[in-house]
């Protein structure tokens, strides 16, 4: 075997996996590349070599790089923030977004964060805008429950609610430089459901 | 006079401007800079050569290019989005927010939300997020004025509101590519004075 064979490449010989494992590893290579080297080494030959699956398979699969990273990073936000279910919005929505801090706080939640911003195609902007909007549809699901509960005013606005407690954690991330406290989390949640005014 | 002299070099021959004229005319430069061409634009040469100034004048006004461009844009933005003052704290929260989405909508908006958010050293970071500490405490005083008319709660938190106000706009330009409807503005507003919580 030559010096220079590395392990990796060893374990993932091209072609080996089809199927299901092989759109695993290719998900977790181009999470693991956007991590490690940022958005530059996320290229579609640097996947396929670290996944070991063929180029053509990758293209065959997602179409595009784009359509590849956004669905990669789609599925990794999804499993690193699963919906909480604790029969409390208070709770559940404290939960999510621990998680989300917790999140932006890990190499992958800056790359994602950059490659959502970093200047756009047409296309790349549509598929970027509709990767939001599903993250965004999937939390309000947190109130379409707690509004069966009869937990909010039945007159609530899940989508601005959302948007108002996520929003804070990207903007500390992106312009204010400032961490997002377990005491920030509570306030926030605290805020958006009590309100402002006295009661 | 030479064909290729311009009328606005004509305008601004350099060191005719002094103190606060001077200061005027390179911080609207600046301003003016950004919006046509973009960070890459706004150099101190070019800044200098548009507000008819020396070079040298910038320096030392300014110290560095990065304090330049953020005293410019911050001049600008509290230009921009003025303090209301209206005795109701919805209203005044919805002119702000109003104020603020046209600003984002102008050449000027993006351009200072991408120079917060480009690759910072340590020293621009801690300016960027001086300026961003400074905006939102400027913010926070249509609270202040609201808790001592009575119209929040004592135990609200100024701070969390003001970002739950202020960073969905962010993230409607940055994120998600939607436009900040009047509409918006009311249920945001609404959300965080009333909160979803049954009255």
């Amino acid at each position: 075997m030559p010096q220079d064979e590395t392990p990796q490449l060893k374990a993932t010989a091209p072609l080996r996996r089809r199927g299901a494992a092989m759109r695993r590893a290719v998900l977790d290579a181009t999470v693991r590349l956007l991590a490690e080297g940022g958005l530059e080494a996320a290229t579609v030959a640097a996947v396929a070599a670290a996944a070991g699956v063929h180029e053509t398979s990758v293209y065959r699969n997602w179409g595009t790089r784009e359509e590849l990273l956004r669905e990669a990073l789609a599925d990794y936000t999804d499993q690193a923030m699963p919906l909480p279910d604790t029969g409390s919005l208070r709770e559940d929505l404290r939960r999510l977004l621990t998680a989300l801090g917790a999140f932006l706080d890990t190499p992958e939640g800056p790359a994602l964060l950059h490659l959502s911003i970093a200047p756009a195609t047409a296309e790349t902007r549509s598929g970027r805008d509709a990767y939001w909007a599903d993250r965004l549809t999937r939390a309000e699901q947190l109130l379409h429950r707690a509004a069966a509960r009869g937990e909010i005013r039945p007159d609530a606005d899940p989508r601005a609610a959302v948007e108002a407690l996520m929003s804070p954690l990207f903007a500390r991330h992106l312009l204010l430089g400032e961490p997002v406290t377990p005491a920030f989390v509570t306030a926030l949640v605290d805020l958006v459901l009590d309100g402002l005014a006295p009661r």
